[in-house]
């Protein structure tokens, strides 16, 4: 069998694996300062974002993914008010994130204004909360403004950011942890897409260990199905200043006021369960 | 990006999506009675199998779907003894069922001689327990074979089979479960794979209400990932004759004395968790 021009296709080296969408068209590609983006409209996934040629978000499965990279850290942190999102541009994380009522600041930290832009434009309904006042949008670079941010200041930083290559790669390094762990106050969470826990073991395993080597004192790793990334299967790491990340507001998140299609509180648990193989893994 | 001739590719038509393997060569390729069974070298993945084109098994990721199709049935039943496997020619959930102490009989019966005798060729690990006095491979029709049993004299059937067009479309009826019920004993369960929770809803509410149709009183559907199948989530889905789906033994999972490498005690509970979305489909 084999696939005509009329699929995108991204070919995963590291699990020798490749995962296609058929496509009705491509709809747009542009070079920006930073890398490729690349908008597709599917058979049946909705549209599709890629960057240089990676799969980032289609309108069909992306509740998995931004669901759970920001409905678990936000029942687990006590009161969370400030909340800092790196990368996810595409904002579909940020629209997650302000569906509590009680997180009173947001700032989404996307290097590349194009994505947010495109986004808008192919992808309307994760941008709908765009507007919201409690939403502040900026355009730089999120390892820099990690940096400058206030001791303590923080509740949460999401790292929704592409892959550890190119861009992305300071993401995944212990002085960027340090710094997080200094802008986080007491409760604070870090929470970073870690990758499949099928074929990135060792990934997954170096990030927990320079978290803790960054002075945060819990790593818990969520699982969730995402079709559309390598093997289907993804994780998101947590990183907890002082806090149990194995506790979380449960009676909020089981009488929460908002729609989800994913989540609710028994999932919250079921993600946090470590498959058998994470026992010797993560040791 | 496009995958040259070292790429095995299976299409998805109902998600419009493709999974391929990169593959090192092809072993082995044959039509038998009942279909065209192939054998790959991939490059990551170890051994795969497919028939008619779709992947049936790879070495890499099996142990997902064989320890989901069995540990938890197994552990739900009070005191299962008699275990029978419709389909399951790979013989991967045979060794699985077989870890079991208590067990004492174990029939599998899978159509195509020729899936297990390629098996024992190329995937001998899957195969290791095919010797134990207390398994019986029948090379016959599942269907016919579960009509003949005697009434009551089953504790446990699995159905590990392909998906529900060709041989298989027969295992995914009323009628077919009918006669499971009948075979069963009263704490009898019927355990069946049911494709992607993603994109084949419609499929598993059919098959639980197929199952509710032929008088069994409880449903409910295991998630967990597995990524050369559609989308890399799927599911399988239990029927019991009038036992609670949701009770389980407990203490014998988590003290179990056999090894494991994604099933423990937790990861059944996280297993039938039901995404947001379920209570609105199975409601």
């Amino acid at each position: 069998m084999t696939l005509d021009k009329e699929w995108f296709t991204e070919i995963f080296e590291d699990s020798g694996t490749a995962f296609s969408l058929k496509i009705k068209q491509k709809l747009h590609e542009e070079k920006t300062e930073y890398q490729t983006i690349a908008i597709y409209e599917t058979e049946k996934f909705g549209n599709l974002m890629t960057i240089d040629g990676c799969t980032m978000v289609s309108s069909r499965d992306n509740f998995l993914y931004h669901e759970m990279m920001s409905h678990p850290a936000l029942f687990i942190h006590p009161d969370p008010k400030k909340v800092v999102i790196i990368g996810g541009g595409d904002c579909g994380t940020l629209r997650e994130v302000l569906k509590h009522p009680g997180v009173e600041k947001v700032w989404q930290i996307e290097i590349d204004r194009r994505v947010t832009e495109l986004s808008e434009q192919y992808f309307p309904e994760l941008c709908e909360s765009n507007d919201d006042p409690r939403a502040e949008l900026c355009f730089v670079d999120g390892i820099k403004w990690i940096q400058d941010a206030a001791v303590g200041s923080i509740d949460i930083i999401i790292v929704d950011s592409t892959d550890p290559v190119g861009p992305a790669e300071g993401l995944f390094t212990e002085n960027f942890y340090r710094d997080c762990k200094k802008a986080l106050g007491g409760q604070g969470i870090l929470i970073q897409q870690s990758e499949s826990p099928l074929v990135h073991q060792e990934l997954i395993r170096a990030m927990r260990q320079a978290m803790r080597n960054a002075g945060f004192t819990g790593t818990e790793t969520l699982n969730f199905p995402q079709c559309i990334y390598p093997t289907g299967w993804w994780s998101a790491t947590m990183a907890s200043v002082e806090g149990d990340l194995k506790a979380f507001r449960e009676n909020d998140a089981s009488g929460k006021a908002f729609s989800t299609t994913y989540y609710n509180a028994a999932i919250h648990k079921a993600a946090l369960t470590a498959p058998e193989f994470f026992k010797s893994l993560f040791k």
